[in-house]
């Protein structure tokens, strides 16, 4: 496996290459990531990983300097999984004069996790296509973790006729159900063992909704009085369609479960689809 | 001469090339555009042009309904200049749902014709972008004839780490020193006599400059004023950097003098650079 941080040397590498997996990262990487890499690995015989905490998608208050950054022990476990390529830029080398020309999502990415980081999916886009233009892979693997991040990456690639195909990964979880996450070592051991009660929360609405309920604003209300109950500070709890991430309708089959949630100082999201019957 | 208006076909078309020239325009063309196609052929062995008039870049008050549209005389013309390639997407081609995904242009693309043509960047940066990526060229070639123009596509391509090399064509001009526009054809007989004063403005200053003289300010103003004496409105006149098109500064060497005034109901936009020795 090459490590490779100046776009020249990586060009170079991948100028031979014919069809390229990518999966950008900012590094921490756990199983989560990993089955990312299994499914690059499926499409391509070469796999690019990226790994750079981009500093244009964090707010000024943000953790981008807390952001665990563990180079070494993400490049054993690239290099175990099969990466042929790590790309390693520096903030010098993705950004060398300040960044004018940007990629403007579209409105939804105000909404939900937007509306509490303003500017975040404008710099997610931005990178992303970025990366994408250095490394120029014909396949990009995204988990559904971040949802809504896919969803934007979704509606960059179609809307700007980037020459990619989108692959979305499952979330991976603990045995208790909390989803992956590099914030999750944020969390003390009283923390983690109360973490799981937002997994527990999205699964009890899609029960409910899987029951037949449709009353999506009592569904949301409840997650959210239960968790405040438990000491969580919620951003947002929401029952959305899947494909257009717009607040879910009565009718709608196809539903994801949203939810942003602070315990302590770590934020942490996570979702569920659901599908009903037609 | 392939003339193809579907992308898929124009993918398939494309797949084996490896090194594409690239020339967008909005049609109606003329000497300048074909001296476009002859640099693209220098550069490349597959030259393809796109004809497309793009909405995204007239504000709701301009000429887009009356925009001349010429299709079948544009590509005999660019079958003799030896084209290989005519892209001609219809509206729903390009935008088969809303554009909600935009470029953003860097600040730049606020002053000179973007303070008059409010989001005409935007369009035309968004829509340079969808174009590259249809048809992934190695090399795009742009008019000198809209400098700010190349100066927004120039900060793109370099901040959004565009794999396309930009080559910038020279403004041809009518004997008289007109600069050829596709705009030129609304002009009466009396305006297009009259049409060649804007030039003839550019050099006095360019004259003004290489003598010495440095009261930016005075030369902008005169040339304002002599053309509104003779019935124009000038959106402005304005010497600029040509790498910025920051306003010029007295120790500046490499200047633009860029100008855009309306004749009648045609607006017409010129520009002139001028080296100062150091």
């Amino acid at each position: 496996m090459e490590i490779i941080s100046k776009i020249p040397v990586l060009q170079e590498r991948l100028q031979p290459e014919t069809d390229i997996a990518f999966v950008p990262t900012m590094g921490n990487l756990h199983e989560g990531h990993l089955a990312l890499m299994a499914l690059a690995k499926k499409r391509s015989k070469c796999v690019v990983a990226s790994i750079f905490v981009n500093p244009m998608q964090f707010g000024p208050q943000e953790d981008l300097a807390k952001y665990p950054r563990t180079l070494a022990e993400d490049c054993h476990k690239l290099q175990a999984a099969g990466v042929d390529v790590v790309f390693t830029p520096t903030e010098q080398t993705l950004y060398p004069e300040p960044q004018q020309v940007l990629v403007e999502p579209p409105p939804i990415a105000n909404e939900l996790c937007g509306a509490y980081r303003p500017g975040h999916f404008r710099g997610v886009a931005t990178v992303v296509l970025k990366l994408f233009n250095i490394v120029t892979p014909s396949v990009a693997v995204f988990g559904k973790k971040d949802y809504q991040q896919l969803h934007v990456i979704r509606s960059m690639v179609r809307q700007l006729n980037i020459p990619v195909e989108v692959v979305a990964g499952e979330t991976m979880r603990a045995a208790d159900g909390l989803a992956l996450s590099s914030r999750n070592g944020f969390l003390s051991e009283t923390q983690r063992d109360e973490a799981v009660r937002l997994f527990r929360n999205l699964e009890f609405i899609m029960h409910a909704l899987v029951s037949g309920s449709r009353d999506f604003a009592f569904l949301e209300n409840n997650a959210k009085a239960e968790l405040e109950k438990y000491g969580w500070r919620v951003d947002y709890f929401s029952i959305r369609h899947q494909h257009s991430l717009s607040p879910a309708q009565v009718a709608d089959t196809d539903l994801v479960i949203l939810a942003a949630c602070w315990l302590g100082g770590t934020r942490l999201i996570d979702n569920l689809e659901v599908f009903l019957p037609a």
